[in-house]
């Protein structure tokens, strides 16, 4: 049984960080405070739960950090909480502490680790972060809009130097198993083509697109790949040199910028509604859930689920980024 | 009967701009030449129809056009519209130029604009466009999100300043009728106090709640003022100065700055889908409609509702930003 | 005689604050580290050397600080510092904590009050901060380069607006006694019109030339307005309206946001510069100087030179600024 | 003899674009048309000078481009201008469009170009633009400033996510013969190792260094490595995981975008001082000569000195970055 109002939360920014995890633990900790709770923040993720590394949260201390990037309770990839005796360590660490409950802000893999506390009878609810949106269960994850801009501004730029005659930019941008961030990047950035894990395609292919686009005389060609495409960024540039299309090509690799910046408005907005919500949701006495954007609402879905499924790119936005670059 | 396909098409912007216009017209006209149909882009809003101010618009005309605040068509208020007689002379060059329906992007007054010429059997589709977010059915008009990160940026230069001691920051925002932006901003700025024109106050309340503030060992206070807030800006600033709370006053007026910039992510991504959708609703014969963001869908909605109802800001943000800023 | 190296110095910020004062702490830091010297940090400028909030500053505790705005030592007007008695207050703090040393990172105010130091046989150097650019003895004084971006980027998106007919947009900038910002945010803005207090003028005589600018068939009006200037942008924007002159008038007013932001590049590099200097020259036995940019160089003036000194804005830019608008 | 008032001048951007060009090529315009000189855009450099492509360039037609990167006049590099029989062909075209005197703004290929054309007895001046500041005879060439923010907001991000542990971040940046452009953003974003051509260095070096920081307890390391040096991005990552340093390695590849961006205000500053001097000198009669920014001044540099020397980065910069990354 769930049902009593927790004394003392913990919470915990886990995996790959994302812009909008601060503003998310500062609308956690002021939930908390409102309703009289404490908060212990906890560092470096699962490491600092197995390690016991906490530190008492309150309203002041998340003040200030609503416009940084980053996590100011860190976070680190901990492979050893795969196993059951870490787990088990972590959970004694979370009762001596007097933790009735727990909120995890991060991606996949630490939807994992939060589903498998709370098959061990921990109260605990997750929040989506993660600059791919690959989560399933949320239309955004935290981090989304941030990258999103980041990638924007950084392709606006080569938009004014392709002012130039005859270049192909190839900008390769996170998501290993899902192209979201890549096809909505097209969109935004007018991008004459999208390569993303969904859609499998060859050097060959793309090259012969190129080629074709560089004949109708189009003046530049801005090509968006995802790092996980079945068509690698040297590669590409490697066998466009060597075809001679016409345009000379540039490569940019955005690399771990997409993981930084000021959180954007809209994702200080999320971020404050999916932490008060996790902080509502614990504190009524919810576990094994995880508070997702449905529409304009914030709603709760089952870990056992998120887990268990994974989200791709729609391949409409897909179809829109190529109607849209005619 | 408005059911044959039509073969051109008008697009104009109207009334105050906001960044996103261009972006939306691009789609348009994309998503018309995807269908084969011409576009004729009308310059000055209103005044254009009037005056017969009209371009053709191809593919390559907008291209480049989505980073660029404004509009590449122009806006202007205008007055003789509201007359039958400047209506009845716009639908006659509509006529000549063969204009078999009209895209309008504008707030409010140009979709009254739209509303009147619809009613004379023009078939025509509205897009909302205010940064003020006061257009009833619509989650969100074009360039909301732009205006929400331009405020959040200039407050956020604020904030590091503001470490320095004593200091209460006055920010007008727009906002006229509707406080929804001052609302939202002051929840991802991390305001101390918004003012919006839903909620009447006093200046000595203000005044009351600022030194309150300063008691409780506040360092500084951020003041968010929707332009139709009950307690002017220099107003509050002159009591403020009187009474002598303890912080220094400081004003920052932000004017038509919040019109301005680059389209961010989202707004693109907005202006393009509602752009789209306008242009698709527009050939499949739908006549007296707005396109809305409702959830994560793009839906129609009447424009007799659109033009009969106004939108207010949502007390539910006015308490979260409350409760935030504790 | 100051002649032995100092084993401990201190070092404050003071006056308004300025982007740039936290690069330039590190500098001074990492600089007298360097050089086997501790540092004390003193809180709130001359108000924290008259209490003795003092905190070592270790090469550690400045990392992470470059790309900050304001400073992390805080900064505050103490008026009482005028008065001899604190001053002696000041100086027995100084040597009860062992400082050998000081650099004043300020603004023309705080630069007297190092000077009044120095003449008490404290040796102290200072360090020209202040966005205005109204200090002697120094091409550039840090703040100026970021608060000039700000200006100008606030400037670019109402361009981006103005693309819309006949507006006058007024912008108050900082500036009391001294128009350089203005002047050069009015080169770098394009601006159609610059007021500043080295050159006074009337209402009227603004209005008649907004006026000929709308009849030789301007579209918009950009007038860029120092605080000091003879002209108050209210009273303009009241004329202008009152006059109807053909625009309409647009005010904004950007008050402590020039003071916010990350420091620029330039900023950063100048800051870090004289950070150097000033702790070198200390370290090297001078006193009663101010470090300063000439040319590429930055060397070192006295301080009874800088403040009986005061700088106004060239009235060659002045003329560029109006040539460049034609 | 060079010595009579020309009544037509021709205006030329060349080589790999920089953000500044476009407020250059607005100065020069609005200096000429104040002398009551007419102006010819020459399009895409010296192809456009062999192929005649001109178009006159009014004080109208530079409005609304200040703040524009890349260049109205496009760019490209030119083979065939090294050949004699093309610049005798570009010489006719001058003539035969009345063109008294030429302005190229542009790098050190396009200033053998100038200098080629100046020894024909075409009346030639240069403006130095290159954002590897490269060119001998310029404190700073027009796009440095710009290309130099765009790195450090760059770097800025990642330092947001390198809060969490253990990463060292490689960024390359331009610079192929020079390492200025990483050496000043090594300073500006204090990066912890800097590794330029004017230095070779070997990947184990590096990689030693790399795990020295490690076991001295840095959280990250941030390596800026410039195009041309002696080591390569892809093989000093590959080594640095080979070896288990103990951070993980993560590579950013900065690309063109150090190309675009809107330019600075300095940048703008700088390249209307330069244009308004260069067309101010050809006006006068001078010719095979550079304008080139030193100390604060604006000053004429000899062409033949300009092209037979090169650029490197300082050693005294060079130096500063290690001592402040302590």
């Amino acid at each position: 049984m769930l049902n009593e109002k927790p004394a003392t939360i913990g919470v915990m920014t886990s995996g790959g960080d994302s812009p909008g995890m601060n503003p998310c633990i500062r609308a956690v900790v002021r939930t908390a405070s409102a309703n009289n709770v404490q908060v212990l923040g906890i560092m470096d993720g699962y490491e600092g739960l197995i390690n016991a590394e906490f530190r008492p949260l309150g309203v002041r201390d998340v003040g200030g950090i609503l416009q940084r990037g980053g996590t100011i309770l860190q976070t680190q990839r901990s492979l050893r909480f795969h196993e059951k005796r870490y787990q088990r360590e972590a959970i004694r660490n979370m009762n001596s502490a007097g933790m009735d409950g727990l909120i995890v802000i991060g991606g996949e893999g630490s939807l994992k680790g939060a589903h498998a506390l709370a098959e061990q009878d921990v109260r605990v609810v997750a929040v989506p972060a993660s600059i791919d949106n690959d989560i399933w269960g949320t239309n955004m994850a935290i981090g989304v809009d941030t990258a999103m801009n980041t990638i924007m501004e950084a392709v606006d730029k080569l938009r004014d130097t392709a002012s130039s005659h005859s270049r192909a930019f190839l900008i390769e941008t996170m998501g290993r198993g899902c192209g979201y961030l890549a096809v909505m990047a097209g969109i935004v950035c007018g991008a004459e083509m999208v390569l993303i894990p969904e859609v499998p395609v060859t050097v060959e292919e793309v090259a012969k697109a190129v080629d074709e686009a560089y004949m109708r005389g189009k003046k530049h060609c801005i090509i968006i790949v995802a790092e996980g495409a079945s068509v690698k960024v040297s590669d590409l540039a490697k066998a466009l040199d060597d075809m001679d299309v016409g345009f000379t090509t540039r490569v940019t690799i955005l690399g771990h910028i997409q993981r930084g910046g000021s959180p954007t408005a809209f994702e200080r907005m999320l971020a404050s509604r999916l932490g008060i919500k996790a902080a509502e949701a614990l504190l009524a006495g919810e576990s094994d859930v995880m508070v997702g954007l449905h529409g304009r609402d914030i709603e709760l879905v089952s870990l056992a689920d998120v887990t268990a499924k994974s989200r791709q790119a729609s391949m409409l936005y897909y179809e829109m980024a190529r109607m849209l670059a005619r």
